[in-house]
């Protein structure tokens, strides 16, 4: 079977490997496609070399079908359609013991602390799938770790019908969120800056507002007659994003943390006191929000037509990366996996 | 009348003054004793002359007893022991609306944006009356405005019996919060680099860490099983302050941001991310917060004696002024304001 391996230096190598054996408990996947994801392009780009070293098969947004199934697993049949929820944790650390296994003190996180999915056959433990109605397009199932990402940060920020949301940076991830907060009944408004991203997010009718141009806390405090943003998604990882987060929000406002900020950013800890706000970190998801995820996607609230703005063969993974890194425009890359998916 | 004048310039002049008229709705205080806030501090050194001006008698930790009452006023009566809630809310803005009076857009803080308490008769609106018990000391009393500055942020924080709890920053406010956060059933650790502040922690039975000799954040992780604390008060106002309060913090650790910082501190935005913490401003205080206040007070739970460190008289205002400045180690410094009190 064939599999990228990241090799550093911005470089994948795809070669022929023997299929891993299948341990107890685990369930061997035709992986059938993969998208790219913010974090695979930080680890093309050299970022995460520590982590994850020279030898790596990455990817984890991925969807397929059950091939084989090992020992002692129970309630699975070759032939599903599933994905999987990449999580690995260790169930002995205080997080675990607090329920919070999604934030495990030792979390691995399958496809980039282990091995991943840019490969045909792909072993995986059992408790990490999710089964999908075989009516759900494949290369849209795999929007749903994303979509997964997208449904946990609504959920951090209690988003509820009416309530004035903003969000800062329409990437693939910004988009995902403005999605499902409009679902739950929010007036959503995207800041971006990305002019082809603006017209995206206008095509799926979203008020947008450009900081190149505009005052976005004003604006958004003057169409909120003077309230202001009663949940703010940080998505943007920039200092100017930072800054609008609090600007912009209402008094007790809800800011969720999606960006992961490497370095550390000045904050407007005054606003916080004077306005009462909340900033609510976010990681990953629980299997709640995957379970979100499959209903969303199944009721059509993506339009994953027009979100998977490519897909190249795996084969063509090295060029899916360069071309990715070229252009910030694109939505989702995906890689098709199975010749025959 | 007698009343302190804040004229800038680090002196309060006291003076012989008319006692103003009593409008419609108001309630006219004899004031027995005002402690001195951090606030009524920073107004001394010069630091809010642009909001306070020359001409300002300042004061609102108050206790009195009403002297007068006004028309329009129902429910109060002379000779009733009280003090005062110091906030007045515009009831029309955003906040407003939401019921967040306290976090009102155009809140006025009476006693710093309008007349405060150093003076022996004050007149005030009736809305911002609590009745106290008669068996309370009324230079206890005036520890409640504080305590319920205390018992908003431990509120704010959610704390519960069983939880760890780091306070960092062992001044009055501090201190406060650790003894209404230990009432809750918390497990409280103070952080304080002031060694006489520490030995009065000691003193009340707190454990104590001196950041300047003590590695806080790793052993506030061994004293809770490798879990760290459950919910943080960052109460110091410093640069330090903000980095422990991300280091100290549990997964889901809930951090209340009672200091004001005047800049934009520096925060470890990917330890929000990755431990899914929270931070929570807090700002004055509700009704609740009083009401609670007053029967912490009457339980107790605060001893009060050691608690006021001095007491002088509104003659000798000015001195205990320039004695706060010089010593930091007093917890509350007080003035005695009606001669009979
Ligand atoms: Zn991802
Ligand atoms: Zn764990
Ligand atoms: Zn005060
Ligand atoms: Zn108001």
């Amino acid at each position: 079977m064939k599999a990228a391996t990241y090799c550093g230096n911005k470089t994948f190598t795809v070669d022929s490997k023997p299929v891993a054996a299948l341990g107890s408990g685990e369930v061997q996947i035709d992986v059938a496609y993969c998208g790219i994801c913010g974090t695979d392009l930080h680890i093309y780009l050299g970022h995460m070399d520590q982590r994850v070293g020279f030898e790596r098969t990455i990817g984890h947004e991925m969807s397929g079908v059950i091939s084989a199934i090992g020992d002692n697993v129970e309630g699975l049949e070759i032939g599903q359609h599933i994905v999987v929820r990449p999580l690995d944790h260790c169930g002995e650390c205080p997080a675990c013991k607090a329920g919070h296994e999604h934030i495990c003190h030792n979390l691995k996180f399958i496809g980039i602390d282990t091995e991943g999915a840019f490969q045909q056959k792909w072993n995986v433990a059992a408790h990490t799938i999710h089964v999908l109605p075989n009516s759900l397009d494949l290369s849209h199932a795999a929007l749903i770790e994303p979509l997964a990402v997208a449904c946990h940060d609504v959920d951090r920020g209690q988003v509820s019908a009416g309530e004035d949301v903003l969000v800062i940076g329409g990437g693939p991830i910004g988009m995902l969120i403005a999605l499902v907060a409009r679902h739950a009944g929010a007036n959503v408004t995207i800041s971006e800056i990305n002019e082809n991203r603006l017209a995206y997010a206008q095509k799926l009718g979203f008020e947008t507002l450009n900081p190149k141009s505009d005052d976005v806390a004003k604006l958004v405090h003057e169409r909120t007659g003077g309230k202001g943003a009663d949940v703010v998604f940080e998505v943007s990882g920039s200092q100017p994003g930072v800054d609008l987060m609090t600007e912009a929000a209402a008094v007790r406002g809800r800011i969720v943390m999606v960006a992961i900020h490497a370095s550390k950013p000045q904050i407007d800890m005054f606003k916080f006191f004077w306005r009462e706000l909340e900033l609510i970190g976010a990681r990953v998801y629980l299997k709640s929000d995957y379970e979100q995820a499959m209903t969303l996607l199944a009721e059509g609230v993506v339009d994953c037509d027009s979100f998977i703005t490519d897909i190249k063969s795996l084969d063509d993974i090295q060029a899916a990366f360069e071309a990715l890194t070229a252009n910030p425009n694109a939505m989702k890359s995906m890689i098709k996996i199975t010749q025959d998916a």
